[in-house]
């Protein structure tokens, strides 16, 4: 576990404009970073996912990809079955709060392809408290999940990866980092 | 010092697109980031840092400023002292190695403001060596340097605000971040 890297995307994101950030830690040392853009309440943003990390020199040691909720840039939804079975690494998707599956179904009515989106999340699997962290996980386990928990945050609730990546995203967007 | 913050500045372009990257760290957790474009072979990297630095919510705790060189996005160059005296805040130039100043005066020569270009770098004192690392600076002295390097170096030789400030100023301009 020693060398294990693990890698946590965020995004951000104002009018027309939407980054995707991934931060890649060994432990909650800073390796690198994967950036690119994606599209406001578009659907390429678990492609994107897949082509960073296929692409990265880090493929081989990132064991597992930590991602900020299941919603980027508006409502371009990440598809966990997707990305894992193009990458087979475990996911483990971090939710600040547990969702409310009304309010987001609400907003989703407004999309031509509504029953695809909500798909994404429904599939996308019960969400289980770890340790005081609401979690989906795909391609492993609670335990699993306590490992790289332990592994990766240092103050908080919040893995470093997720924690540094968000950094990133809201000062692409903003100039200056937003807190959450 | 327990809660000094410091802030490194680098960049990172190609073709017409630069990134200028501020990560700020509280010794070597990272804090927020400030991310600005600027020109390529511009003359405005120290207005900007400026900026983003008068700005920050972190202003008051930011005790040094890292720039990863005087030259930022091609030959868009640092005045150290315009910096300085709209901040003041102790600046400390780190270089990669012994400038070669015949080589610099070299590729200034194509430039109209040839005088004014060269005169920012004459302007930033001498470089100084500092445990192993090359330095200019401004507003301090060598054992503040030395204060700061203790601080703010995890591994090797470089303060963790400017590695991780060119990791992510890299990865904006080739998706995934290039080692030095």
């Amino acid at each position: 576990m020693k060398l294990w890297r693990v890698v946590g995307f965020d995004d951000s994101f104002k009018d027309n404009v939407a980054y995707l950030v991934g931060c890649i830690t060994c432990k909650d040392y800073v390796e690198g970073f994967l950036i690119d853009r994606i599209n406001v309440d578009g659907r390429d943003v678990s492609e994107k996912i897949v082509k960073l990390v296929s692409k990265s020199r880090f493929k081989e040691q990132i064991k597992c990809i930590l991602l900020s909720g299941l919603t980027f840039a508006g409502f371009n939804i990440a598809d966990v079955d997707y990305i894992y079975n193009k990458l087979q690494i475990p996911i483990v998707v971090v939710l600040e709060r547990y969702p409310n599956m009304k309010k987001i179904e609400r907003a989703l009515k407004n999309f031509d392809d509504f029953e695809d989106r909500i798909n994404l999340i429904r599939k996308a699997g019960d969400v289980r408290n770890v340790n005081g962290v609401y979690v989906q996980i795909k391609g492993c386990d609670e335990d699993f999940v306590l490992k790289i928990l332990d592994l990766t945050i240092r103050k908080g609730k919040t893995p470093e990866p997720l924690r540094i990546a968000h950094l990133v995203a809201s000062a692409l967007i903003y100039k200056e980092s937003k807190r959450r």
